[in-house]
């Protein structure tokens, strides 16, 4: 387009393939960048190349780590007796950042989907099994999706012949959520998880 | 963080300080570009640094461009007794785009704004001046803020003693918008510059 030169345009189309990033918000990240310092810029362009050249996955535990092995794997003071097995890094994150689990993580690095032709050999499932030893309990804290629940059976019928706790996170009302504006697919499960208030 | 790579979180915090962009969004695009091939990384971070390299402004009209002069100054097609006068070059863009216009622009780079410390000076208004000579017609496009009132006064004022008309765009309700919502300041806007339908 006329008035437009090619390297915005460049960039905008490149910047609105992110996710959550359209058109008119790239073009406005082009324009910011296009008055920042240029070693700012160049701060930024090796940030993202970085990202990719820095960053590999823990042979431990398939986490994104910059070093061998993670820096939760390595860390002797969380618990290898409990291991938590997520879909991917994300989850780890999420669940880190909830400041409540000292166990040890597992990351499949994706779900069991036939109609992607995604099996349990494209997940690092065989790496689960052979770290199993130390391990008391597994929690399987998957999405429960149709690929998350497939995932998550086929999980737990393996274990089944491991002495150890299958467990899987609690659905429920969520903190801070309405009865009123809760779905009822999570109302049926918070019902069905009900806890008894003790006797004081 | 623990179990958030470095590099992570850095693109997260350059990221996040992107115009429309919060810390979550980051986050996600942080772990796109993660999953994406390394020579597409490396195309999009050269791209950044493209903008800073690539782009100069236009020595006529201020207007950003890869070439001198711009396309648009540039262009024998285009009409050099009508002159628009805008803040910046997203302002040519949206014009641009709008294809109702043939004339040609003049970007000021920013508005006259004291509290900001931002003078007549500091704005390309001297390179107007210089480039009236063939000018009939001058739009002041800019918008209707405390600094944009101010400028558009400025302009017109030293326009004044030049033989050319000076026009501003019309105010009114937008195509599409809804008299109901429409905002007090903009339907007294539409009325006061109401326009006769005439009798055929």
């Amino acid at each position: 387009m006329a008035g437009i030169p090619e390297v915005i345009t460049r960039v905008e189309m490149l910047f609105s393939k992110f996710p959550g990033i359209g058109r008119k918000s790239a073009r406005r990240i082009a324009f910011y960048l296009m008055n920042r310092e240029r070693e700012d810029v160049i701060a930024i362009a090796k940030a993202l190349v970085d990202l990719k050249d820095k960053i590999t996955h823990c042979p431990i535990c398939n986490h994104i780590t910059e070093q061998t092995p993670c820096d939760i794997c390595g860390n002797p003071k969380r618990d290898d007796s409990i291991l938590c097995v997520v879909e991917d890094s994300m989850d780890v994150i999420a669940l880190e950042k909830s400041v409540s689990f000292r166990g040890k993580y597992h990351v499949l690095g994706g779900l069991i989907s036939p109609l992607d032709g995604v099996g349990p050999d494209d997940l690092a499932i065989d790496a689960l099994f052979r770290r199993l030893e130390p391990v008391k309990e597994v929690i399987i804290a998957i999405n429960p999706s149709v690929e998350g629940d497939t995932t998550t059976f086929y999980l737990s019928r393996l274990l089944k012949d491991y002495p150890l706790k299958v467990t899987r996170l609690a659905r429920g009302i969520p903190v801070g959520g309405d009865l009123e504006y809760t779905d009822e697919a999570t109302l049926a499960r918070a019902l069905e998880g009900r806890l008894e208030i003790p006797n004081e």
